[in-house]
């Protein structure tokens, strides 16, 4: 790996897909600019021209900066930008991050980072795994609830934590089934590879959680996956696993797009042998505490006990004020920002190494 | 199986067990006579003769019909009640019960009815799995919404079932054991035998939910379990189950007594391919719903389309004046009543074969 | 007053009202027996003969202790009984309390006791305000948690309370309206007196709640009152009045019965210079409060530092088994048990001076 | 008032006030850029000129646009944007509002408008109340729910409106005095003038939101003002207000800083008479509606019948992942640029007659 170009301030990023046709591209064009540490000067947001030239007229980039494909992007803007974000269909993650390495580039990609074992290690053969070249956003990470939750477990005011509840369920498969809406299914996320899209998509961010606020490492997992909707013949839409993990952890955890109540039910409880925490991603701003008693407590942003959430860069407003998903993602991004111009991850930023491994638990499941 | 003799009405009674020391006691001796459908008449409600007596008093028991044991309480007793309600440790029912019918009476056993699948399969050699004679009380089952959710599925309102998620989780151990009060655990609840004592507590009221809601059957068990508080030596207090149920049912089943957060955290969501139905004990008269696009309700006793919970017997004051678990256990006392003079088991009165069905799977937990 | 007779064990009591076809009866039939304190042994349900020989039937009165009319029924039982229950439209309370005082009974009436403050000072004439021999049952003081509330704010542990927000809103005559079913109303609910109807049924609640959780004074009032639903021409059923109470207390009451998603939204909130403690009555259990650094609890029965709620005769089942409405009913009957063997009122049993200041607050309102 | 001048794409705005030591400088920093309609290009965004340049820093503003004084900025980019946006205490709004139009310039101003009556009687005398130039962000009306609230309300679903309750709670007075920390209270906030400040703080909002809904007029107002925390001697800080509006609608209003157990409880419940509506903005994405035989339902942004939280600008990112306060203000920036283009006011914008009424009212209390 040569040494990288020094950073630009803020840091100039072209973007590959995430274009107003996407589903993640308005988040971070939003999350990259919230905290002024991005800025977006080119990209190609979409194949398609017309949608193309639509997302360059409102993400504000000059239809000058805009290119047809990601190698003309990239070959045009190499010599100027620090950085790649990369918000395409996963299955081509790991060929445009090899064509941005290529260029001596750093890489932000929208998760997972990659589709398959196999080419993670074939990046690993590229870049060590603890890198702070190529980024992936856990998004979840960055809700400020969780990382109070982090800093609680690692502090040991929960004691042992012994059981983590996890779960990520969520409607749309069977609701768009049962109204005859599947074509709104985007056609990549319709056919499975070596992992199900279903664990790309939504158990790479269970796995991430409990490697962030538990640190726990994966032994053994039994998993149940079902096609349900058969919204395409076969695809896995319902899932199951109990994973046992080190220092005596099981995570009992459930996803899938087949079941109806959830838009995005994601929570995770986690319990220790002095407390425990449980979140829920519909209502970010809230943990639900018990003591060693039972005595249950629900803490905000400026609980007195909290102070992750309470540090100013979470306040971009003042508490009673909800901050949601996107806050979250540029809190991320801010993350990234950091390790970039430390040149190593830090806390926040989850190295490829985690990334590896929920591939790895991925295609065992 | 001899004639059983006639019923008085009200209903009978003499209890073993269930005194004022118990845990349950009290919530027998008010549900069997809220209704006017049981009398108490007699009781050997402990061996304890302060207990026994103070127990009496409190019950309005006279004191010339309390007996110093079981067996001199039947003897006594066994011209003139109807019924022997058994509310002692789980592992001295099946003396009693086949006491009790060495008389000719009718038993209602605290629930689990027994300890072992083999005093199951012994008891069954006396009594057909779908007799009217023995019973024991599903309390769970007692809730209205309970039954409005058994009668929605039942329906089809929701689809096909493909999945459910019950769980169990309490902090007793937990909890007593951060405060040094491990003493007051029962003694008998602290020795796992064939069965670990965690499910003949917690796994028996989650396998009848599913049967009663759902009536599917189960075909393959997986399972954890574990020790977590060890206030026993390896004493079983946490467990997974990922059970296999038929017509491609999974039920994801999680209980324990280590949990801290949760009192009594039962709650049961039953997923279908045309809407869900979800149900947490400890709001018990809410059931949170979901139709096939996913909007959701909030159904309530007389919410309009709920038929069962909006009957009289369920509405013993009006609709906004919530009812609880004694009120609950009253009903399935009701039910057996019903079904004691039907000669019968109604829809609400879970047989035998239900009882059997539990205990052979939490031995395979 | 001559001296009332000794009280048997359990108080026997004839019921006047309170028939299988009224609202109320069930409860007072239940509540009353739940522990053992009193025994039903006669009434007068209903003047329709077939309602009341079926309200023996199901309250399990023999029928030969059935009469046709309230006085009737004084008259066969005032030797043999301790205590009359009236559970009869509000309108005939005086009458048939006078009645059982003529006979030298004691008197349970299910509330408000009176119908209008000239019915109170005449009785009031009869008997002093702290009397022990009539009493009133201001059912929801009686669940655990409001009274773990009283004892909080006794005790100053939220400081100097100044703000009660109390609401009581119902949508019975809306709904019934709107699905043309105002025939279910009874007719005596349907024409206000010097008092409104909506506020003998609900802001005499209101009133004894903070009467009974705080103690302050009420001085001045400002109310509104409307006819909304107008079930019955210009009957009011919403009301909104601001209380100025003693020692800087304001209480915002709100309540009617046109306001469509409360089946009883019966909500009480205190605020105190050192913490907060909210009840909302569709949910029994729980306090949600507040410290002095705004940190949320929710205090279940047996919170560390809820002594009240943990009494054992709160607890007839344990903690995580949700009690409810009628439990709360049995806790206040039990109550007046105690001050009628005590011969004077005790902390939970509100005077009839608490009854005549709300009935002057209701006219007032 | 001359013609303005025509918009740049995005709208060019300078911003006095609002620097990274406010509290709400971020808020519009990053509101205003979200949706790229407006672009930040000079500031005085504190007359500390050291607290001036950090924001400068922090928000990308270039040094030399940082300015000393609101009067030196305006003087020197009167020219090149098009609009001032103001986010000063709000007693220096009407001067500089004034001083902006003296340049022909638009004007975006933090809410409230103006600070007394007089101040609002003398700026309409220079322009209409519906004038599309100066603009006053009611953010919470920028909530998607609330959007939708308004549709319903405005379409007949809930039928006719006859009483809303609406409360806005805070804690930060009572609880910062209870730790000692009233120092973090801004200087301007401890005086009352004309209108208390705790009314310009909080009631505008109420006032707006009730506008905004149900758009009915006030009519009489009686109101309790109190001194409760006293963090200055005699500055109000908890109210209620009894508002009768036109059409036999009451509108219950609380709000005051002294309540612990709130951040910022801010609570809008509507009721019709087919139906209610409730929002509570700490959990803002979902509605609890309530249909005319008083079913619940919990409306989340793509409930099948919302046809507003459910248009592409509202879903930056898909549902099931909250938005927050900042999402709404950008909403409302958004409809802000919309007018400025059309040169007149949309559904969205309220006008000046709209603050000025608010400001009449809180007078008024």
């Amino acid at each position: 790996m040569n040494a990288l170009k020094p950073l630009h301030k803020p840091i100039k990023v072209a973007m590959i897909g995430g274009g107003v046709n996407s589903a993640v591209g308005r988040v971070h064009e939003i999350a990259m600019k919230m905290d002024n540490e991005f800025e977006l000067v080119a990209g190609c947001f979409s194949r398609n021209a017309e949608f193309n030239a639509e997302s360059g007229r409102q993400y504000n980039v000059p239809k000058n900066r805009l290119y047809p494909s990601a190698e003309k992007l990239i070959e045009a803007v190499a010599h100027e930008v620090d950085a790649i974000v990369i918000a395409t269909p996963i299955q081509s993650h790991a060929q445009y991050i090899h064509l941005a390495l290529d260029h001596n580039l750093r890489v932000i990609s929208d998760k997972p980072l990659l589709a398959t074992v196999n080419e993670c290690n074939a990046l690993l053969k590229r870049v060590p795994a603890d890198n702070a070249q190529v980024f992936s956003i856990f998004n979840y990470t960055g809700y400020p609830a969780v990382r109070e939750m982090k800093r609680r477990v690692e502090s040991g005011s929960i004691g042992t934590v012994f059981k983590v509840m996890v779960e990520m369920p969520q409607d749309s498969y069977m609701r768009l089934k049962n109204q005859n809406k599947t074509h709104a299914i985007q056609a990549w996320r319709l056919e499975d590879g070596d992992i199900s899209c279903v664990s790309l998509d939504l158990f790479v961010h269970l796995h991430s959680l409990v490697n962030f606020v538990c640190g726990n490492t994966p032994q053994a997992v039994n998993a149940w996956s079902r096609a349900i909707t058969n919204v395409a013949p076969g695809l896995i839409d319902e899932v199951d696993a109990v994973i046992r993990y080190s220092d005596n952890l099981i995570v009992n955890a459930w996803y899938g797009k087949a079941v109806l109540g959830y838009r995005n039910g994601l929570r995770i409880r986690v319990f220790g042998t002095k407390g425990s925490l449980q979140w829920h991603q519909e209502n970010p701003e809230l943990i639900d505490a018990a003591d060693d008693a039972g005595n249950r407590m629900i803490l905000d942003r400026i609980a007195t006990e909290s102070t992750i959430t309470a540090l100013p860069r979470y306040n971009r407003f003042k508490a009673g004020h909800p901050s949601g998903f996107i806050e979250a993602f540029a809190n991320y991004y801010a993350d990234i920002a950091q390790a970039m111009r430390d040149e190593k991850l830090n806390a926040y930023t989850l190295s490829m190494g985690v990334a590896a491994e929920g591939l790895a638990l991925s295609q065992a499941i």
